[in-house]
């Protein structure tokens, strides 16, 4: 389509907006069936279980992305408001940070937190969608790294919609949800700060573009890891040598 | 010589220590001739503008440095303590930050702070040297990318006396000195960190040795900045096309 030409002239900050935000719907995961399921309360314990110690490796690659960003930019002022990231995951004096509190999430779904953060049972498919994500944002520019953030955008409906149904549908997990709460604020704050960079940065069509790219590319890096569980756990499903397998209905 | 064999029998903690502050006498950066001159009051203002513009790029480039050590460890805790640095130069709420006072420091000695921001009047050879820190912590072992840090170990007497002469020597800069007095207590706080780290982490004579050769290296790479002053704007002393020219006596 015309919009995507680089060539085209430079999009205003709202048309840029309305391009980012079109590829929630798009490509954001909240549509994958595996979310879809998980809403229904048709996953078992299991699955949820898969789930939670697949999805902690991706948690605990988001300060390590996120410090990376940090390492590559030479602007004080954005490293000051960047590195907050990482204190929201790895906690500090006054709060334990998201990995701890994805720990719980995962403790809620009855697995130890020794064996998730041994991490020897995560589907390859997993790693290497969510290692991918680091050479993103470790080899692309600067405005791509940070403009992959912006799944943020999405993010507070998925998780306000998601708490929601696993209270319904899975009520023993209740008791692990603190991770998703405090994302709640987190997300859109985090987002609002990234978006406002990819608009003052990106002075270029082709540099829009480059952003509204970076975004689709982490939106599949999110859909990737979701097929990875989906074909391993849900159908037709086995999961390859040493990853978890379902033990618990 | 036989100690620095990686063959040879594991190094106690007390002998890892005393090797690793042996590299002090032998190429800590306090023995440079232009630290000599500078605590013997004999250089000029312009050549502590030189070196206050230089040693600029340094300073900014620490908390990349630091942000690249944390970007490579998988260790949530050591995280939380080596961000530490980060904050330490690059200010928060309540503190300016150590690339702040660096800058006060450069305005003492009468330079204006937007022109040393700026660096385009950095010598290439500084540049050089700096960057080379950079790849070491990049690409060498996490091991050697802390023990590159140990030269803490030595600064905070280099500092003490600096202060000291400074104050003496050049009173006009005793207003720009709270970059090194936060120093006075970061540093040996920062080196007792690293060099515990060091001390279980080096589980082999081969990594011992690798550990003090970092820190060998990082003391050139501190040595060669001063070389580049040194023969930029003491003796015989030509900086290069566009470099920082000495305008002041």
């Amino acid at each position: 389509m015309s919009l995507s030409n680089p060539d085209s002239p430079l999009l205003s900050f709202d048309e840029l907006r309305t391009r980012l935000l079109a590829i929630g719907p798009e490509r954001y995961h909240h549509q994958h069936p595996f979310h879809l399921m998980m809403h229904e309360g048709k996953l078992t314990r299991g699955q949820l279980q898969a789930w939670a110690l697949n999805r902690y490796y991706y948690q605990s690659r988001i300060p390590i992305k996120d410090a990376i960003i940090l390492s590559r930019s030479e602007d004080k002022e954005f490293r000051k408001a960047w590195r907050k990231r990482i204190v929201d995951h790895d906690g500090d004096a006054t709060s334990a940070g998201g990995i701890q509190r994805w720990i719980k999430l995962a403790e809620a779904s009855g697995l130890d937190s020794e064996r998730v953060e041994r991490g020897d049972e995560v589907l390859p498919a997993t790693r290497y969608a969510v290692n991918e994500y680091l050479n993103i944002v470790r080899n692309r520019t600067f405005l791509e790294a940070v403009a992959s953030s912006l799944t943020e955008l999405f993010s507070k409906d998925l998780i306000s919609l998601r708490m929601e149904k696993m209270r319904q549908h899975y009520p023993w997990l209740s008791g692990g949800l603190d991770y998703f709460e405090a994302r709640l604020t987190q997300a859109p704050e985090d987002a609002a700060f990234a978006i406002n960079y990819v608009r003052e940065n990106a002075k270029t069509r082709a540099q829009q573009e480059s952003a509204i790219q970076a975004l689709r590319d982490k939106c599949d890096i999110l859909w990737a890891q979701l097929d990875a569980l989906y074909f391993a756990y849900v159908q037709p499903g086995w999961p390859p040598p040493s990853a978890f397998r379902i033990e618990v209905k």
